[in-house]
């Protein structure tokens, strides 16, 4: 496997394009992404009980598995938005459908921005002339930065495999920023690949690499209501049908695709300015090393003395504690990157000038080992900062 | 019943002092209290997995249900010191009981302050022949001073009542700040009355009354290691034995004692501008109800729109969505004060300059209505502020 340039344009037969259509006042807000010819496709999508009308639609039309472009705008998450909400969700698919030639179910639409206002159909339609006109490879930067919130950097990237006796290429871009945690979050990650693969097979990939990606990341503990992961795949690299091996292929570097997408949500989060890798050891099972681990994850206090550079290990023995799972504290050890600050639930003489300048880092690894038995999980979150209030006080 | 002044010794029999013994660098840091008679003593302690050592001692020395004093230190929580940290905290209320000529299970500890260092007991014994001697009615001033963190202001409340043919006060003090979440948090409660009532019937009216008070707030949802509510009762009001209806007056005091000092909490939190009851109606259940308030009063993203002023109830609404419960979207109203905002999960035009007058003020009410059954649940919070991630980055 290796990475190349070019995101969701990399794969052959893939075009994209973005603009300004006036949701937001100078920013690119309109992006779309195209298939030369036909694809399967697949989504997964938010699991909070809310959800926005473009989630609604977009999981209707995918029910045969099959579209040939997306349509997503930010600044505004058709979200709360009733019956005409979904109304004019699908009148943007429809419409952009009519352009491209295709039927209004092969167009999947997504939003992202604030939720309770309607959206603003008519100035969307009015730049979707315009929008088809300059799809191109060279778009997807375009594409990139008009999915964007409170974003500061664009999220791509791209991997080619030799797999099934051709090359085949994903790629994918994605944007994130707040309200971002487990089951996904205000996210949106559009992946195309020119392989050949049945929808069933695709839906099953995609879902695994979800669950190894964006499903293990947290910012803030929010869950969006608008969130979706959505892929294309063309068949134009010509491939043999994938079969055990191949698809394990496949698989894997749609996982990697997923979770550098993941990984680079992560380090533009709102306000961050660290990434925190937060492993749990010595689990009962699976479900309780993310638990424990999301736990400490989304402790403010843990992200707060991480974000002041602080060594305070102590926050995260106590978020361990309160993750109402059946722990034991004479078990218990924790380390600060290579460092064991607490064994068997005490604390652990350690150096204070190497903690210090560990936690300095822009990257900073804590590891939990719980002594219980043999399951481990590792999440990605950030730091919580000032910064990170500001931006969502003023949203 | 009417309040008076007086805290922790406004009952009869009780005194307190508080002064400076060097584990901060000037600040109060040592409490005592102590009832002139032996006195019926109950407690309520963190649920956290990860106790400190004060948690387990203190809870050690109530199981005959009898105590006469509690020694109190703030800037060190004596947690995750391992049987170093049991042997000081035992060490300490054996010093402190020898001074006031007490057995040691007599003396309850408590703690609070960073975790992972241990207990500088010399500095604590040093001071203890100045502590004791100091004792007085006017010392609850002090000693409210002493138990504090980052709090701003000491938070006291006393009550009278009429009950059992005498007049019975009870009074409290507490330390709230951050780490403040259901099942207790970074904080103290000592609450003192001269009722005459039985060991078993108190630790009851405690247990309930906390779940009524301190059980229903959060700040940051960081649970701590060091909380405990505790009561000394000294039965020098001279009461009758409280029957069924005296002994409801006493738990409805107890109750509004505890919820005076868990508000005092909440509006006293490291860097809150905001006090905010979050009422969810119309649930499934109790639980249901509890959980969805907990999880809107959770959301760093509501936090941070009350914050910056802002009347973003989607965020509310993508945070009952997201509380892992059964609600519809379709069933949904969310008001904000008096005004509604959402009706069955759509928005509802609402006046702009109303709402924004609304989140100007210092104590607002977010309503949220499930529309699925009967139960309701009122929890108390707060924003989330930059002097919060301040606070706690530098802490």
């Amino acid at each position: 496997m290796k990475t190349v340039s070019g995101g969701v344009t990399a794969a052959k037969g893939f075009l994209a394009a973005g603009l300004n259509c006036r949701i937001k006042f100078k920013k690119k807000d309109l992006a779309l992404i195209y298939s030369e010819v036909p694809a399967v496709a697949c989504g997964v999508f938010t699991q909070n009980k809310v959800q926005a009308a473009p989630v609604t639609v977009t999981r209707a039309y995918l029910r045969n598995h099959r579209a040939q472009a997306i349509i997503a705008n930010s600044g505004n998450a058709n979200c709360c938005t009733g019956i005409q909400g979904i109304k004019d969700a699908q009148s943007v698919a429809v419409a952009t459908a009519k352009i491209l030639g295709l039927a209004k179910n092969q167009v999947l639409v997504a939003s992202t921005g604030i939720i309770g206002k309607r959206l603003p159909v008519d100035r969307i339609k009015q730049k979707l002339d315009i929008l088809a006109a300059g799809l191109s490879r060279e778009g997807q930067k375009d594409a990139a930065y008009a999915i964007l919130t409170t974003d500061t950097q664009p999220k791509q990237v791209a991997v080619k495999i030799k797999c099934g006796g051709r090359e085949i290429t994903l790629g994918g871009m994605a944007k994130g920023a707040g309200m971002i945690a487990p089951h996904m979050a205000t996210m949106l990650a559009f992946i195309t690949t020119d392989a050949l693969i049945d929808g069933l097979r695709l839906q099953r990939a995609l879902a695994q690499a979800v669950e190894h990606s964006f499903n293990l990341i947290t910012i803030d503990g929010d869950m969006s209501t608008n969130d979706m992961a959505l892929v294309l795949a063309n068949g134009l690299a010509g491939n043999q049908p994938l079969k055990q091996k191949e698809y394990a292929q496949f698989q894997s570097a749609l996982r990697y695709v997923c979770l550098e997408l993941a990984k680079m949500i992560v380090k533009d989060a709102e306000g961050a300015k660290k990434f925190v890798r937060i492993r749990v050891e010595g689990a009962k099972s699976l479900v309780q090393a993310q638990k424990v681990a999301f736990k400490i994850a989304n402790s403010p206090l843990v992200k707060t003395a991480i974000c002041g550079e602080n060594p305070n290990w102590g926050r995260v023995a106590a978020s361990v504690g309160s993750a109402d799972q059946d722990v034991s504290q004479e078990k218990l050890a924790i380390y600060l990157g290579p460092l064991k600050v607490m064994h068997r639930g005490a604390a652990v003489k350690a150096d204070h000038q190497k903690l210090n300048s560990l936690f300095k880092a822009a990257e900073i690894d804590i590891r939990v080992n719980l002594g219980l038995g043999e399951f481990s999980q590792c999440v990605f979150t950030c730091d919580l900062t000032e910064k990170y209030v500001k931006i969502n006080a003023e949203y």
